[in-house]
């Protein structure tokens, strides 16, 4: 991760601001021959888009992208595929609605970016935040559509809302079908309406909540990843820690592994059909560093929004205090819309870790032996 | 980060096997003319070395350091200063205790990244754990003290555990002084008694125990880190994930945040007589993914040692089932030795955001105004 | 430099085919606060435009550049300056001429990356030579344009053209302005006519030329660059061989070197009034990989365009021998375009040179000392 | 290439300084599984031994090497193998002769990097050049063995002396197996006298002389490398270049291309009975910056050593103008002891693009065809 780049061989570059003409990305390093059309990437910005729900910013954005470079006509099927060079995606922004940004241009949000911005290039674009506006999460969500391409049908991701303010999902209520259905990403339907609650009374009072997240990739295989600076729940922890709004991140049990015993926490084993097999997965899919073939599971924490309409403590530009709200179009609970980001940074992550270990290991992996049985890592 | 290596300026590469003749790293892009001897990096490998407590193994090494190149002569002082080559760091294995690996070569510990590592490479060095033993962390703490060092005395890193298994500490009691006391890293003296009574029963157990480890950094100034990919945040939870037995990392508030309203969560300012000042730190010291110039506050949360006595079930690569006992020398809490860890893997981050921030931005940052008074970011 | 991207701090990533609907490239790390506008690229892109001489393709691109990131309105002048943030930077592909690819589709041009590009990637855009066209060259330019502003008015950078096909230019009537007078890049004007027949025959012959660039920067202080593999030199060799049609790069003597003696080719110094100064500049300005504040002087080799309309002897992907000839708007000699080219190649890896220098050592470099005055190495 | 290290997924990071207690490398990224002995190391170091003729410097260097870390016994064979973890390689300095450096601790030598290196950092290690010295190549040497062993067999690296000073071979009389019979790499057992009488005569002199050398690389599948700035041939040329001395770089015809014409520099095709095959190899097996299948041809050009016991003018660090010698063991041409080096790099990056191109590709590549028949690109 580099400033506005992530990925070794699987390689994103992600630009623009919230405010400006458009925002796009680069992914560089895509194998060649995936048939990869802009709807394939547009059904994913659909799922994030706002203006979808009551609890969401009405902010129109169609979020329409274009494939500006890095595919062509395969000779066989007729259709687009990949040409193994750097694809390009464009989204424009239409809905930059005028209006005065005179009172935060001179102000600092508190909880926001703006002091710490200013602090270190001396200038900011304060136009809806510029590029610290979560609107740069859907550069993130094409470049991840493009990644689960790589990943293939095999590799299923997919995040739920486990927790909104200090309300927590029944999990043994758990359906992931459920979390296409309720518009939060929930998996336990019956927490809705406490959360519409919630969510009710937090918007009346002019304030924000929190959330988290949780994502699973099931169909890893074991091998991806490595020691030890590029651990897979390093990168995993990168990523997701780089999502606006994001305070914490963990692999499988995290935070609770603290409290565990040792024969809580490990995973026992027995042999199966096809090799090894885990009896508990609190390791969350990753050992050493290195995927175990069990889905891989992740959770992150979403702070509550920054921006609130209840009067707040700061300072202008001039060195006068003041007390400020902020006003304008904003989600109560970001945590709401990021599902679909968790998903992208997770999918580019696996898929970097895919080529980074077919690199090193070649296509198959290494071929070792249980009794006289060759494994395949993959 | 990449595979053994992380820092973009400031460099780390690390290598080294638990039982190969030696360990080490090499620092690379360290800046010239900074004093640094073998002893100013022994006294915090001297912290982190396992045979110092009843509850951490009795492996005996010397951890001693060699300075194997990037040093040289000053003129003026006479003693030795950085040149600005690559300093490599050598720490010769002396314990590689003559026993039986018979066992463990053949069999797939639970918990361990035994099958982790077999799954991709095909071949692992089974004594000791190999490249995934702790004792890599040596390396770390090594490669810390030389960012120390490049940070200067202004900035201060200090870690402290703040939980053991289920038992946190009492925060009204916090006194960072105490960390150097009680041979826990614990702020509190008051929760000693009850962690000694845990892990003596955990012990006894023949099992164990995980933490969870609080690391602050006062001193930084605003405006180091950058969007989006490169944020500071995010290549802190990256080191610290890194970190063996690690599964969870926070910012601030952290997973907290996610139950807070913005009214609560967002820091308040008011103007002070350098600028503006802060009123809390729930953000932990990182807004936008750049530091704010309040101090950085991140945690990481250790799982229970995988070593433990009680047997478990597994499977040895015959195919066969089996039931084992992680025999050996093993810490019942790894937490307990992570602490000088985490304060390295932070020296590390911060050393390459220093460096990074004054390429992109200049020495002394940019100069912008509050009223009429210049505001210097550094 | 890795795939579409070269650069640590200051880095470029380009993107985009030669008939796909645009190209451009994303420039990070940029430094804020300098001033910036469309127009500041688009001198450097006029300059590289084809449709420009009897001797260079006619067809008909704009190459307008959009800015699509990363400035923003400067408050105390008005005018845009770089933020810090990426920026986007889009030439809309107007001229892509409606014809039939049925020929080339099919065919591997002698010369061309068309058999290699298929060897790796199984797909090609074959349309005007898809991502290995020199128009990609256009990226580079825009993303130099940004470099020259981040270098600052005392870093001079130019090229000249120094040889076409077997025709050097002499040396002894070399005139920088006149490069920009006679739409050759020469510095030496009686050279010109020769050039002009000798371009003319070629044209007539249905064949095509190589030529030479040298290009010198003046200003650079010393100390840029970094031992060993970062060394100024090699980064230069590579960005300039990165170029299309580049065969050969050398540096100050380059290959002449090899028959020089040790006392001809070391250069001299003597005390000058603000330090130690050179007597000579065989090394072209780098000594260990390190800039000396000489003039960095560098030349590369282009081969001569693949693309004429003599016929040869090739394939096609049927498996059938075939002669060819590549018709089409094809440059005689692709090295009077490339000027620009190198100049913006040279531009961005001293960009990234300074921000590399300045992030290792401070803003101003070490100080030492030559008797009892203190040298700034910047 | 970032300071001390260069590759993405082979990855080699050296250290050490001429007169320091030793020298070293890590080689991280190394597949796994590959037999790895310190002999096979150790054959190619020794080629590159000082101490093994007139016209080499007589320091006595073993440049005995350990492997530190990464290879480990391999169940199958018994034998060591690397295990994927980073291999960590050291030599010791045993030849560092105690002697006076005052002289050369107050002057700067020119040609030298001493100036270069004190304006960069302030300080330098002068004993023997430091880090400038080509000793830091034996690292390279043993990277470079591990490399092979990576690529296998089937890969052929190997270099020649095509010039001494301004004699060139005559190369109708290239014999690949001479090169090793005559202490001078010379394919050309016929110049070899010519070479012997012109060292002799510099070496009376007090003087130096340059070489050019020219690296093959046989067996290299088509597709490796990529656009645009991960071109084969440019990575080759940073690579050539960052070893101490070069001065050029070309690849193929390099610069002579410049005069030739598109029909003569254009390698043609035609069918083979495993597809296409080239006619010529004017383009270096590179094109597009991807590989061919063809030979891989580059030529590096080395200036005269700078140490010479002739007097030239410099100055010191009080600022007083002076002539110096410089004494010590050098030898009176560089280039000689350079073939192991050449070596060692091309095959250094032929790894890393052959790693990075399954890692985008797969295992064999993709699939196209010529006809109805199917074409590995490996």
């Amino acid at each position: 991760m580099s400033h506005n780049s992530f990925g070794h061989l699987f390689r994103v570059t992600t630009w623009g601001e919230s405010h400006g003409p458009a925002l796009g990305c680069v992914v560089d390093g895509c194998p060649p021959g995936i048939a990869l059309t802009p709807a394939d990437i547009q059904a994913f910005l659909d799922k994030r888009r706002p203006g979808q729900g009551k609890f969401v910013t009405q902010r129109q954005e169609p979020d329409e992208v274009r494939i500006l470079s890095g595919v062509f006509e395969d000779e066989a099927t007729g259709g687009p595929v990949t040409t193994g060079t750097p694809i390009s995606l464009m989204i424009e922004n239409v809905d930059q609605r005028s209006r005065d940004y005179s009172e935060i241009a001179h102000t600092f949000r508190p909880g926001h970016a703006d002091f710490a911005y200013l602090s270190k290039y001396g200038v900011r674009d304060y136009r809806g935040g510029g590029r610290s506006s979560a609107r740069e999460t859907a550069a993130r969500v094409a470049a991840g559509a493009v990644a689960r391409k790589v990943l293939g049908e095999g590799i299923v991701i997919r995040a739920a809302l486990v927790q909104i303010g200090p309300i927590p999902i029944d999990r043994s209520r758990w359906d992931w079908d459920e979390t296409l259905n309720n518009g939060f990403w929930s998996p336990d339907a019956g927490i809705v309406p406490a959360w519409e609650a919630h969510l009710e009374t937090v918007r009346k009072a002019g304030s924000s909540t929190g959330a988290i997240i949780e994502v699973e990739a099931t169909g890893v295989p074991a091998g991806w990843g490595a020691p030890i600076y590029g651990k897979l729940d390093a990168e995993i922890a990168a990523a997701l820690m780089s999502i606006n709004a994001a305070k914490g991140v963990e692999i499988g049990e995290g935070f609770a592994a603290a409290a565990l015993s040792g024969e809580d926490n490990a995973d026992e084993m027995r042999m199966g059909n096809d090799g090894p097999t885990f009896l508990s997965n609190h390791a969350g899919g990753v050992l050493g560093g290195i995927s175990t073939s069990q889905p891989i599971v992740a959770r992150v924490a979403f702070k509550p929004t920054s921006s609130i309409l209840t009067p707040r403590r700061s300072v202008d530009d001039t060195g006068a205090d003041i007390e400020m709200r902020t006003k304008g179009r904003h989600d109560p609970c970001v945590g709401i819309r990021a599902a679909p980001v968790v998903e992208a940074m997770l999918a580019c992550v696996l898929a970097d870790a895919m080529l980074r270990h077919r690199g090193q290991t070649g296509e198959r992996g290494p071929v070792w032996t249980i009794g006289s049985n060759p494994i395949h890592a993959r």
